[in-house]
Protein backbone atom coordinates (compact mmCIF):
# COMPACT_ATOMS: atom_id res chain seq x y z
CA UNK A 1 0.00 0.00 0.00
CA UNK A 2 1.66 3.67 -1.03
CA UNK A 3 2.13 5.73 2.00
CA UNK A 4 -0.79 7.91 2.98
CA UNK A 5 -0.15 12.00 3.96
CA UNK A 6 -1.81 12.55 6.63
CA UNK A 7 -2.84 16.73 6.91
CA UNK A 8 -6.68 16.80 6.88
CA UNK A 9 -7.49 17.05 10.91
CA UNK A 10 -9.63 13.44 10.40
CA UNK A 11 -6.32 12.21 9.55
CA UNK A 12 -4.50 13.62 12.51
CA UNK A 13 -7.02 12.31 14.54
CA UNK A 14 -7.52 8.60 13.25
CA UNK A 15 -3.70 8.25 13.50
CA UNK A 16 -3.45 9.42 17.01
CA UNK A 17 -6.80 7.56 18.00
CA UNK A 18 -4.88 4.08 16.59
CA UNK A 19 -1.82 3.87 18.51
CA UNK A 20 -1.04 3.77 22.37
CA UNK A 21 2.42 4.36 21.83
CA UNK A 22 4.99 6.81 19.58
CA UNK A 23 8.71 6.36 19.27
CA UNK A 24 10.56 9.10 17.93
CA UNK A 25 14.02 9.48 16.26
CA UNK A 26 15.42 12.96 17.51
CA UNK A 27 17.53 14.42 14.90
CA UNK A 28 14.97 15.99 12.23
CA UNK A 29 12.27 15.33 13.86
CA UNK A 30 12.12 16.78 17.18
CA UNK A 31 15.04 19.29 16.32
CA UNK A 32 17.84 20.30 14.34
CA UNK A 33 20.92 20.27 16.29
CA UNK A 34 20.08 22.97 19.22
CA UNK A 35 17.11 24.36 17.14
CA UNK A 36 13.36 22.76 17.88
CA UNK A 37 10.85 21.94 15.19
CA UNK A 38 8.18 24.21 15.28
CA UNK A 39 5.09 23.78 17.21
CA UNK A 40 6.89 20.26 18.68
CA UNK A 41 6.48 21.26 22.13
CA UNK A 42 3.07 21.42 21.66
CA UNK A 43 2.46 18.24 19.39
CA UNK A 44 4.56 16.33 22.45
CA UNK A 45 2.28 18.14 24.90
CA UNK A 46 -1.40 17.08 23.21
CA UNK A 47 0.47 13.23 22.94
CA UNK A 48 0.45 13.12 27.00
CA UNK A 49 -2.47 14.55 27.35
CA UNK A 50 -4.39 11.97 25.70
CA UNK A 51 -2.38 9.52 27.29
CA UNK A 52 0.18 7.99 24.82
CA UNK A 53 3.20 7.02 25.90
CA UNK A 54 6.48 8.58 24.18
CA UNK A 55 9.66 6.81 23.84
CA UNK A 56 12.43 8.71 22.23
CA UNK A 57 14.97 6.21 20.26
CA UNK A 58 18.45 7.57 19.32
CA UNK A 59 21.36 5.88 17.45
CA UNK A 60 23.47 8.38 19.51
CA UNK A 61 25.87 6.82 21.65
CA UNK A 62 28.38 9.24 22.88
CA UNK A 63 25.77 10.39 25.50
CA UNK A 64 24.46 9.04 28.74
CA UNK A 65 20.68 9.52 28.65
CA UNK A 66 21.25 11.24 31.40
CA UNK A 67 22.90 13.86 29.36
CA UNK A 68 20.18 13.56 26.68
CA UNK A 69 17.51 13.94 29.37
CA UNK A 70 19.33 17.09 29.77
CA UNK A 71 19.46 18.49 26.25
CA UNK A 72 15.65 18.01 26.37
CA UNK A 73 14.93 20.16 29.30
CA UNK A 74 17.10 22.53 27.35
CA UNK A 75 14.78 22.79 24.99
CA UNK A 76 11.94 23.14 26.74
CA UNK A 77 10.39 19.57 26.30
CA UNK A 78 9.11 17.44 28.84
CA UNK A 79 11.35 13.48 28.85
CA UNK A 80 12.10 11.29 31.56
CA UNK A 81 15.69 9.51 31.61
CA UNK A 82 13.75 6.39 31.33
CA UNK A 83 11.95 7.65 28.19
CA UNK A 84 14.85 7.83 26.17
CA UNK A 85 16.54 4.47 24.80
CA UNK A 86 19.81 5.38 23.09
CA UNK A 87 21.82 2.95 21.32
CA UNK A 88 24.37 2.83 24.18
CA UNK A 89 21.79 2.08 26.75
CA UNK A 90 20.51 -0.85 24.18
CA UNK A 91 23.79 -2.05 24.38
CA UNK A 92 24.24 -2.34 28.39
CA UNK A 93 20.86 -3.79 28.38
CA UNK A 94 21.15 -6.33 26.07
CA UNK A 95 25.19 -7.58 27.66
CA UNK A 96 23.26 -7.50 31.13
CA UNK A 97 19.55 -9.42 30.57
CA UNK A 98 20.25 -10.89 27.43
CA UNK A 99 23.74 -11.96 27.33
CA UNK A 100 24.34 -12.48 30.74
CA UNK A 101 27.78 -11.02 30.87
CA UNK A 102 29.87 -12.61 33.77
CA UNK A 103 30.16 -10.33 36.44
CA UNK A 104 33.82 -10.80 36.50
CA UNK A 105 34.54 -9.91 32.85
CA UNK A 106 35.02 -6.64 31.50
CA UNK A 107 34.25 -4.86 28.55
CA UNK A 108 37.07 -3.44 25.90
CA UNK A 109 34.93 -0.42 24.81
CA UNK A 110 35.81 2.33 21.94
CA UNK A 111 33.65 4.94 22.49
CA UNK A 112 32.58 8.06 24.26
CA UNK A 113 31.72 7.99 27.70
CA UNK A 114 28.02 7.57 27.30
CA UNK A 115 28.47 4.03 26.60
CA UNK A 116 31.05 3.85 29.74
CA UNK A 117 28.08 5.45 31.65
CA UNK A 118 25.45 3.16 30.48
CA UNK A 119 27.39 -0.12 31.31
CA UNK A 120 28.80 0.90 34.85
CA UNK A 121 24.88 1.19 35.67
CA UNK A 122 24.44 -2.14 34.47
CA UNK A 123 26.97 -3.49 36.72
CA UNK A 124 29.83 -3.87 34.13
CA UNK A 125 33.21 -2.38 33.60
CA UNK A 126 34.98 -0.98 30.94
CA UNK A 127 38.55 -0.69 29.90
CA UNK A 128 40.16 0.82 26.79
CA UNK A 129 39.47 4.67 27.72
CA UNK A 130 43.44 5.10 28.38
CA UNK A 131 45.14 3.38 25.19
CA UNK A 132 46.14 6.85 23.87
CA UNK A 133 49.87 6.01 24.02
CA UNK A 134 51.84 6.25 20.98
CA UNK A 135 52.76 3.11 18.77
CA UNK A 136 55.41 2.01 16.98
CA UNK A 137 56.02 -0.97 14.73
CA UNK A 138 59.15 -1.85 17.29
CA UNK A 139 57.10 -2.18 20.72
CA UNK A 140 53.84 -3.60 18.23
CA UNK A 141 54.30 -6.96 20.03
CA UNK A 142 53.90 -5.44 23.92
CA UNK A 143 49.87 -4.84 22.95
CA UNK A 144 48.30 -8.73 23.89
CA UNK A 145 44.94 -9.69 24.89
CA UNK A 146 43.14 -9.12 27.77
CA UNK A 147 42.01 -12.12 28.62
CA UNK A 148 39.44 -10.67 31.79
CA UNK A 149 37.74 -8.89 28.50
CA UNK A 150 34.69 -10.81 27.45
CA UNK A 151 33.38 -8.22 25.34
CA UNK A 152 34.17 -5.47 22.83
CA UNK A 153 31.69 -2.97 22.47
CA UNK A 154 32.28 -0.46 19.59
CA UNK A 155 30.74 3.42 19.45
CA UNK A 156 31.72 6.68 18.06
CA UNK A 157 34.93 7.35 19.56
CA UNK A 158 36.71 10.86 18.49
CA UNK A 159 39.87 9.79 20.50
CA UNK A 160 40.33 6.48 18.72
CA UNK A 161 43.42 5.37 18.48
CA UNK A 162 45.69 2.48 16.94
CA UNK A 163 46.41 1.13 20.23
CA UNK A 164 42.73 0.73 20.65
CA UNK A 165 42.18 -0.99 17.18
CA UNK A 166 44.25 -3.69 18.24
CA UNK A 167 43.56 -4.25 21.23
CA UNK A 168 39.97 -4.68 20.42
CA UNK A 169 41.33 -6.51 17.24
CA UNK A 170 43.59 -8.70 19.91
CA UNK A 171 40.38 -9.51 22.24
CA UNK A 172 38.02 -10.20 19.60
CA UNK A 173 40.13 -12.48 17.98
CA UNK A 174 41.96 -14.19 20.65
CA UNK A 175 39.57 -14.42 24.04
CA UNK A 176 37.48 -17.82 23.08
CA UNK A 177 32.89 -16.26 23.03
CA UNK A 178 34.03 -12.40 23.03
CA UNK A 179 31.19 -10.76 22.33
CA UNK A 180 31.71 -8.13 19.28
CA UNK A 181 28.82 -5.32 19.40
CA UNK A 182 28.07 -2.30 17.99
CA UNK A 183 26.32 0.52 19.52
CA UNK A 184 25.13 1.26 16.03
CA UNK A 185 26.60 1.12 11.86
CA UNK A 186 25.38 4.66 10.43
CA UNK A 187 28.23 5.41 7.73
CA UNK A 188 28.27 8.96 8.13
CA UNK A 189 27.78 11.44 10.86
CA UNK A 190 25.90 15.07 10.42
CA UNK A 191 27.87 17.79 11.58
CA UNK A 192 26.55 21.00 9.63
CA UNK A 193 27.48 21.82 6.69
CA UNK A 194 29.12 18.58 6.19
CA UNK A 195 28.77 14.66 7.07
CA UNK A 196 31.24 13.41 8.59
CA UNK A 197 32.37 9.41 9.01
CA UNK A 198 30.21 7.73 11.43
CA UNK A 199 30.26 4.52 13.79
CA UNK A 200 29.88 2.25 10.56
CA UNK A 201 32.55 3.85 8.79
CA UNK A 202 35.07 3.47 11.65
CA UNK A 203 33.81 -0.08 12.70
CA UNK A 204 34.88 -1.02 9.47
CA UNK A 205 38.62 -1.63 10.41
CA UNK A 206 37.83 -3.85 13.07
CA UNK A 207 35.32 -5.89 10.86
CA UNK A 208 37.85 -6.37 8.28
CA UNK A 209 40.77 -6.85 10.91
CA UNK A 210 39.08 -9.81 12.40
CA UNK A 211 36.82 -10.87 10.34
CA UNK A 212 33.82 -11.09 12.31
CA UNK A 213 30.43 -9.70 12.04
CA UNK A 214 29.26 -7.45 15.19
CA UNK A 215 25.71 -7.47 16.36
CA UNK A 216 24.64 -3.73 15.61
CA UNK A 217 22.53 -2.78 18.32
CA UNK A 218 21.05 0.65 16.61
CA UNK A 219 18.10 1.58 13.56
CA UNK A 220 17.95 0.23 11.59
CA UNK A 221 18.50 -3.27 13.05
CA UNK A 222 16.27 -5.42 15.27
CA UNK A 223 18.37 -5.93 18.38
CA UNK A 224 17.13 -2.09 19.76
CA UNK A 225 13.78 -2.62 18.67
CA UNK A 226 13.66 -5.84 20.71
CA UNK A 227 15.13 -4.26 23.42
CA UNK A 228 12.61 -1.29 23.20
CA UNK A 229 9.58 -3.51 22.94
CA UNK A 230 10.77 -5.39 25.74
CA UNK A 231 11.84 -2.84 28.10
CA UNK A 232 8.10 -1.00 27.75
CA UNK A 233 6.04 -4.35 27.14
CA UNK A 234 4.75 -2.82 23.95
CA UNK A 235 2.46 -4.38 21.20
CA UNK A 236 3.26 -4.03 17.60
CA UNK A 237 -0.31 -3.54 16.70
CA UNK A 238 -0.59 -0.33 18.49
CA UNK A 239 3.14 1.31 17.95
CA UNK A 240 4.07 3.62 15.62
CA UNK A 241 7.48 4.63 14.85
CA UNK A 242 8.46 8.63 13.92
CA UNK A 243 11.48 9.17 11.88
CA UNK A 244 12.98 11.39 9.05
CA UNK A 245 15.23 8.58 7.37
CA UNK A 246 13.88 5.93 5.53
CA UNK A 247 17.13 3.26 5.75
CA UNK A 248 17.17 4.07 9.29
CA UNK A 249 14.17 5.08 10.94
CA UNK A 250 11.90 4.02 8.82
CA UNK A 251 13.44 0.72 7.85
CA UNK A 252 13.77 -0.33 12.02
CA UNK A 253 9.99 0.68 12.21
CA UNK A 254 9.18 -1.61 9.25
CA UNK A 255 12.16 -4.94 10.71
CA UNK A 256 9.66 -4.56 13.76
CA UNK A 257 6.66 -4.96 12.40
CA UNK A 258 5.42 -1.25 13.53
CA UNK A 259 3.39 1.56 11.59
CA UNK A 260 5.81 4.02 10.45
CA UNK A 261 5.50 7.59 9.95
CA UNK A 262 8.10 9.93 8.06
CA UNK A 263 8.35 13.42 8.72
CA UNK A 264 9.74 16.17 5.79
CA UNK A 265 11.49 17.99 8.26
CA UNK A 266 14.85 15.77 7.86
CA UNK A 267 16.52 13.76 5.42
CA UNK A 268 13.92 12.15 3.75
CA UNK A 269 11.90 14.20 0.64
CA UNK A 270 8.32 13.80 -0.48
CA UNK A 271 10.24 12.50 -3.54
CA UNK A 272 11.54 9.74 -1.47
CA UNK A 273 8.86 8.39 -0.21
CA UNK A 274 7.05 7.90 -2.83
CA UNK A 275 10.44 5.65 -4.67
CA UNK A 276 8.74 2.62 -4.35
CA UNK A 277 12.32 1.49 -4.00
CA UNK A 278 12.62 2.80 -0.65
CA UNK A 279 11.32 1.49 2.43
CA UNK A 280 7.47 2.77 2.20
CA UNK A 281 6.44 3.96 5.46
CA UNK A 282 2.34 3.45 6.25
CA UNK A 283 2.04 7.45 6.99
CA UNK A 284 3.81 10.62 5.99
CA UNK A 285 2.87 13.75 7.05
CA UNK A 286 4.79 17.37 6.92
CA UNK A 287 6.10 17.59 10.19
CA UNK A 288 5.66 16.32 13.84
CA UNK A 289 4.35 19.67 14.70
CA UNK A 290 1.27 19.24 12.62
CA UNK A 291 -0.35 17.29 15.19
CA UNK A 292 -0.17 20.91 17.44
CA UNK A 293 -3.47 21.63 15.57
CA UNK A 294 -5.45 18.71 17.60
CA UNK A 295 -3.96 20.45 20.32
CA UNK A 296 -5.19 23.98 19.91
CA UNK A 297 -8.80 23.12 19.32
CA UNK A 298 -8.98 20.90 22.18
CA UNK B 1 51.39 -27.04 -14.74
CA UNK B 2 51.89 -27.61 -10.75
CA UNK B 3 54.64 -26.04 -8.84
CA UNK B 4 58.05 -27.12 -9.33
CA UNK B 5 60.29 -28.30 -6.07
CA UNK B 6 63.78 -27.00 -6.33
CA UNK B 7 65.92 -28.99 -4.52
CA UNK B 8 68.69 -31.06 -6.42
CA UNK B 9 71.60 -28.51 -8.14
CA UNK B 10 70.78 -28.84 -11.31
CA UNK B 11 67.18 -27.38 -10.72
CA UNK B 12 68.85 -24.32 -8.71
CA UNK B 13 71.56 -23.87 -11.73
CA UNK B 14 68.48 -23.98 -14.09
CA UNK B 15 66.32 -21.55 -11.85
CA UNK B 16 69.50 -18.87 -12.06
CA UNK B 17 70.49 -19.34 -15.86
CA UNK B 18 66.99 -18.69 -17.27
CA UNK B 19 66.40 -15.45 -15.61
CA UNK B 20 68.36 -12.03 -15.28
CA UNK B 21 66.35 -10.57 -12.37
CA UNK B 22 64.84 -11.43 -9.23
CA UNK B 23 62.40 -9.42 -7.22
CA UNK B 24 62.35 -10.28 -3.50
CA UNK B 25 59.76 -9.88 -0.78
CA UNK B 26 62.37 -9.25 2.65
CA UNK B 27 60.06 -10.54 5.40
CA UNK B 28 59.92 -14.20 5.78
CA UNK B 29 62.03 -14.37 2.65
CA UNK B 30 65.43 -12.54 3.40
CA UNK B 31 64.75 -11.63 7.22
CA UNK B 32 62.50 -12.61 9.60
CA UNK B 33 62.33 -9.46 11.60
CA UNK B 34 65.94 -8.17 12.48
CA UNK B 35 67.04 -11.81 12.08
CA UNK B 36 68.39 -13.14 8.63
CA UNK B 37 67.74 -15.92 6.93
CA UNK B 38 70.74 -18.72 7.42
CA UNK B 39 72.23 -18.79 4.08
CA UNK B 40 70.62 -15.57 2.54
CA UNK B 41 74.05 -13.50 2.45
CA UNK B 42 75.55 -16.15 0.41
CA UNK B 43 72.80 -16.78 -2.10
CA UNK B 44 72.27 -13.42 -3.10
CA UNK B 45 76.26 -12.25 -3.08
CA UNK B 46 76.21 -15.30 -5.45
CA UNK B 47 73.41 -14.13 -7.65
CA UNK B 48 75.65 -10.53 -7.62
CA UNK B 49 78.66 -12.10 -8.66
CA UNK B 50 76.87 -14.14 -11.81
CA UNK B 51 75.48 -10.57 -12.93
CA UNK B 52 72.05 -10.67 -11.67
CA UNK B 53 70.22 -8.04 -11.07
CA UNK B 54 68.14 -7.50 -7.51
CA UNK B 55 65.70 -6.00 -6.27
CA UNK B 56 63.79 -5.76 -3.10
CA UNK B 57 59.59 -5.33 -3.69
CA UNK B 58 57.86 -4.36 0.01
CA UNK B 59 54.72 -3.23 1.07
CA UNK B 60 56.22 -1.51 4.05
CA UNK B 61 55.25 2.52 3.69
CA UNK B 62 56.73 3.47 7.09
CA UNK B 63 59.51 3.94 6.24
CA UNK B 64 61.65 5.55 3.67
CA UNK B 65 64.12 3.35 1.44
CA UNK B 66 67.06 5.02 2.42
CA UNK B 67 66.05 4.26 6.24
CA UNK B 68 65.25 0.39 4.89
CA UNK B 69 68.84 0.46 3.23
CA UNK B 70 69.92 0.68 6.47
CA UNK B 71 68.38 -1.93 7.66
CA UNK B 72 69.84 -4.57 5.27
CA UNK B 73 73.47 -3.11 5.47
CA UNK B 74 72.85 -3.35 9.49
CA UNK B 75 72.15 -7.20 8.56
CA UNK B 76 75.65 -7.35 6.23
CA UNK B 77 73.44 -7.32 2.87
CA UNK B 78 74.77 -5.54 0.00
CA UNK B 79 71.88 -3.40 -1.08
CA UNK B 80 71.47 -0.04 -2.62
CA UNK B 81 68.44 2.85 -2.03
CA UNK B 82 67.80 2.48 -5.74
CA UNK B 83 67.79 -1.40 -5.04
CA UNK B 84 64.73 -0.96 -3.03
CA UNK B 85 60.96 -0.64 -4.06
CA UNK B 86 58.48 -0.03 -1.31
CA UNK B 87 54.83 1.09 -1.66
CA UNK B 88 55.08 4.71 -0.42
CA UNK B 89 58.69 4.75 -3.12
CA UNK B 90 56.14 3.67 -5.74
CA UNK B 91 53.08 5.36 -4.93
CA UNK B 92 55.28 9.20 -4.91
CA UNK B 93 57.11 7.57 -8.43
CA UNK B 94 53.18 7.02 -9.56
CA UNK B 95 51.76 10.58 -8.52
CA UNK B 96 55.00 12.74 -9.93
CA UNK B 97 55.29 10.30 -13.48
CA UNK B 98 51.46 8.67 -14.27
CA UNK B 99 49.18 11.10 -12.55
CA UNK B 100 51.83 13.89 -13.21
CA UNK B 101 50.16 15.68 -9.84
CA UNK B 102 50.31 19.51 -10.26
CA UNK B 103 53.36 21.35 -8.07
CA UNK B 104 50.40 23.66 -6.61
CA UNK B 105 48.78 21.14 -4.84
CA UNK B 106 48.79 19.18 -1.67
CA UNK B 107 48.92 15.37 -0.60
CA UNK B 108 46.94 14.78 2.30
CA UNK B 109 48.70 12.02 3.69
CA UNK B 110 47.50 9.45 6.83
CA UNK B 111 50.60 6.85 7.28
CA UNK B 112 54.30 7.53 8.46
CA UNK B 113 57.80 9.40 7.71
CA UNK B 114 58.44 6.85 4.82
CA UNK B 115 55.49 8.13 2.44
CA UNK B 116 56.23 12.04 3.61
CA UNK B 117 59.88 11.41 2.81
CA UNK B 118 59.48 9.65 -0.59
CA UNK B 119 56.52 12.51 -1.77
CA UNK B 120 59.36 15.37 -0.88
CA UNK B 121 61.87 13.65 -2.93
CA UNK B 122 59.78 14.04 -5.89
CA UNK B 123 58.90 17.52 -5.32
CA UNK B 124 55.66 17.03 -3.30
CA UNK B 125 54.52 18.39 -0.32
CA UNK B 126 51.88 16.81 2.04
CA UNK B 127 49.96 17.72 4.69
CA UNK B 128 47.85 15.93 7.63
CA UNK B 129 50.72 14.76 10.34
CA UNK B 130 49.90 17.61 12.75
CA UNK B 131 46.04 16.74 12.76
CA UNK B 132 46.06 15.19 16.09
CA UNK B 133 44.22 17.95 17.93
CA UNK B 134 40.82 16.34 19.84
CA UNK B 135 37.60 16.18 18.28
CA UNK B 136 34.17 16.52 19.88
CA UNK B 137 30.62 16.67 18.25
CA UNK B 138 29.78 20.53 18.80
CA UNK B 139 32.90 21.46 17.08
CA UNK B 140 33.28 18.91 14.24
CA UNK B 141 31.85 21.37 11.72
CA UNK B 142 35.09 23.42 12.11
CA UNK B 143 37.07 20.08 10.37
CA UNK B 144 36.29 21.20 6.64
CA UNK B 145 38.06 20.09 3.23
CA UNK B 146 41.17 21.98 1.86
CA UNK B 147 40.56 22.94 -1.58
CA UNK B 148 44.66 22.83 -2.12
CA UNK B 149 44.54 19.30 -1.29
CA UNK B 150 44.63 17.28 -4.64
CA UNK B 151 45.30 13.57 -3.40
CA UNK B 152 45.04 11.44 0.16
CA UNK B 153 47.51 8.84 0.04
CA UNK B 154 46.97 6.15 3.05
CA UNK B 155 49.14 3.76 4.31
CA UNK B 156 49.64 2.39 7.97
CA UNK B 157 49.73 4.96 10.14
CA UNK B 158 50.03 4.31 14.27
CA UNK B 159 48.90 7.92 14.73
CA UNK B 160 45.79 7.80 13.17
CA UNK B 161 42.79 9.98 14.35
CA UNK B 162 39.05 11.04 14.13
CA UNK B 163 40.50 14.48 12.66
CA UNK B 164 42.82 12.85 10.06
CA UNK B 165 40.45 10.36 8.64
CA UNK B 166 37.46 13.10 9.01
CA UNK B 167 39.55 15.43 6.62
CA UNK B 168 40.86 12.96 4.20
CA UNK B 169 37.04 12.06 3.56
CA UNK B 170 36.11 15.83 3.16
CA UNK B 171 39.14 16.01 0.84
CA UNK B 172 38.06 12.85 -1.36
CA UNK B 173 34.45 13.90 -0.86
CA UNK B 174 34.29 17.48 -1.69
CA UNK B 175 37.58 18.03 -4.19
CA UNK B 176 36.69 17.80 -7.11
CA UNK B 177 39.07 14.74 -8.98
CA UNK B 178 40.67 14.60 -5.67
CA UNK B 179 43.08 11.01 -5.83
CA UNK B 180 42.10 8.72 -3.40
CA UNK B 181 45.74 6.49 -3.25
CA UNK B 182 46.91 3.75 -0.57
CA UNK B 183 50.49 2.04 -0.59
CA UNK B 184 48.87 -1.51 -0.04
CA UNK B 185 45.92 -3.41 1.18
CA UNK B 186 47.04 -5.64 3.80
CA UNK B 187 44.38 -6.81 6.01
CA UNK B 188 46.78 -7.60 9.04
CA UNK B 189 50.47 -6.42 9.89
CA UNK B 190 52.91 -9.30 11.82
CA UNK B 191 53.91 -8.18 15.20
CA UNK B 192 55.63 -11.13 16.48
CA UNK B 193 53.75 -13.52 18.44
CA UNK B 194 50.26 -12.08 17.06
CA UNK B 195 49.28 -10.06 14.22
CA UNK B 196 47.54 -6.37 14.02
CA UNK B 197 45.13 -4.45 12.10
CA UNK B 198 47.22 -3.89 8.66
CA UNK B 199 46.89 -0.89 6.43
CA UNK B 200 43.98 -2.47 4.52
CA UNK B 201 41.81 -2.72 7.85
CA UNK B 202 42.30 0.66 8.82
CA UNK B 203 42.20 1.97 4.88
CA UNK B 204 38.36 -0.14 5.55
CA UNK B 205 37.15 3.39 7.41
CA UNK B 206 37.52 5.70 4.62
CA UNK B 207 36.30 3.61 1.71
CA UNK B 208 33.61 3.14 3.47
CA UNK B 209 32.24 6.46 4.86
CA UNK B 210 33.35 7.67 0.86
CA UNK B 211 32.10 5.15 -1.28
CA UNK B 212 35.43 5.72 -3.43
CA UNK B 213 37.93 2.84 -4.11
CA UNK B 214 40.97 4.18 -3.99
CA UNK B 215 43.85 2.63 -6.25
CA UNK B 216 46.29 0.41 -4.38
CA UNK B 217 49.71 0.21 -5.36
CA UNK B 218 51.15 -2.45 -3.39
CA UNK B 219 51.32 -5.98 -3.61
CA UNK B 220 49.87 -8.36 -4.92
CA UNK B 221 47.71 -5.18 -7.17
CA UNK B 222 49.30 -4.29 -10.32
CA UNK B 223 50.49 -0.66 -9.84
CA UNK B 224 53.49 -1.86 -7.96
CA UNK B 225 54.66 -3.94 -10.29
CA UNK B 226 53.72 -1.77 -13.59
CA UNK B 227 56.10 0.82 -11.70
CA UNK B 228 58.59 -1.97 -10.96
CA UNK B 229 58.56 -3.34 -14.54
CA UNK B 230 58.60 0.11 -16.01
CA UNK B 231 61.40 1.70 -13.14
CA UNK B 232 64.27 -1.10 -14.30
CA UNK B 233 63.48 -1.73 -17.47
CA UNK B 234 62.52 -5.30 -16.92
CA UNK B 235 61.74 -8.26 -19.22
CA UNK B 236 59.04 -10.21 -17.79
CA UNK B 237 60.03 -13.49 -19.40
CA UNK B 238 63.52 -13.31 -17.90
CA UNK B 239 61.90 -11.71 -14.57
CA UNK B 240 61.11 -14.26 -11.40
CA UNK B 241 59.25 -13.07 -7.93
CA UNK B 242 60.59 -14.15 -5.10
CA UNK B 243 58.01 -14.39 -1.76
CA UNK B 244 56.74 -16.36 0.92
CA UNK B 245 53.43 -15.65 0.61
CA UNK B 246 50.66 -17.03 -2.04
CA UNK B 247 48.19 -14.58 -1.80
CA UNK B 248 50.13 -11.38 -2.02
CA UNK B 249 53.78 -12.36 -3.33
CA UNK B 250 52.93 -14.91 -5.56
CA UNK B 251 49.59 -13.56 -6.97
CA UNK B 252 51.24 -10.02 -7.53
CA UNK B 253 54.06 -12.10 -9.64
CA UNK B 254 51.11 -13.71 -11.45
CA UNK B 255 49.20 -10.62 -12.07
CA UNK B 256 51.96 -9.35 -13.80
CA UNK B 257 53.35 -12.45 -15.94
CA UNK B 258 56.26 -13.30 -14.37
CA UNK B 259 57.26 -16.64 -13.20
CA UNK B 260 57.41 -17.09 -9.43
CA UNK B 261 59.38 -19.19 -6.70
CA UNK B 262 58.01 -19.22 -2.97
CA UNK B 263 60.14 -20.33 -0.42
CA UNK B 264 59.16 -22.00 2.99
CA UNK B 265 60.75 -19.65 5.66
CA UNK B 266 57.76 -17.69 6.04
CA UNK B 267 54.06 -17.82 5.57
CA UNK B 268 53.07 -20.69 3.31
CA UNK B 269 53.80 -24.49 3.73
CA UNK B 270 54.32 -26.95 1.41
CA UNK B 271 50.72 -27.45 2.02
CA UNK B 272 49.47 -24.27 0.99
CA UNK B 273 51.81 -24.55 -2.32
CA UNK B 274 50.08 -27.94 -3.26
CA UNK B 275 46.88 -26.81 -2.49
CA UNK B 276 45.20 -25.96 -6.13
CA UNK B 277 43.01 -24.01 -5.48
CA UNK B 278 45.50 -21.34 -4.09
CA UNK B 279 48.04 -19.09 -6.20
CA UNK B 280 50.03 -21.53 -8.17
CA UNK B 281 53.89 -20.56 -7.82
CA UNK B 282 55.98 -21.84 -10.71
CA UNK B 283 58.45 -23.30 -8.38
CA UNK B 284 59.10 -23.54 -4.83
CA UNK B 285 62.51 -23.92 -2.57
CA UNK B 286 62.89 -24.61 1.36
CA UNK B 287 64.70 -21.52 1.64
CA UNK B 288 66.16 -19.06 -0.45
CA UNK B 289 69.76 -19.74 1.46
CA UNK B 290 69.53 -23.27 -0.71
CA UNK B 291 70.83 -21.00 -3.39
CA UNK B 292 73.73 -20.72 -1.41
CA UNK B 293 74.97 -24.27 -2.37
CA UNK B 294 75.84 -22.99 -5.62
CA UNK B 295 78.03 -20.41 -4.30
CA UNK B 296 80.21 -22.98 -2.34
CA UNK B 297 81.29 -24.81 -5.20
CA UNK B 298 82.11 -21.86 -7.71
Amino acid sequence: MPPQKLSARDDLEALVARYDTFLFDCDGVIWHGSTLVPHVQAALAMLRQRGKRLVFVTNNSATSRRDYAKKFAALGIDAAVDEIFSSAYATAAYLAEVARFPSDKLAYVIGGSGIRSELRDVGIASVGEDDTAPVSLPTLAEIEPNPAVGAVVFGIDYDITYRKLANAHLNIVHNPGCLFIATNDDRTLPGGKYVYPGTGAMLSSLVHSTQRTPLVMGKPNKPMLDCVMQNYHLDPATTCMVGDRLDTDILFGINGGLATLCVLTGVASEADILDPAAPQPTYYIDSLGDLATLAESA
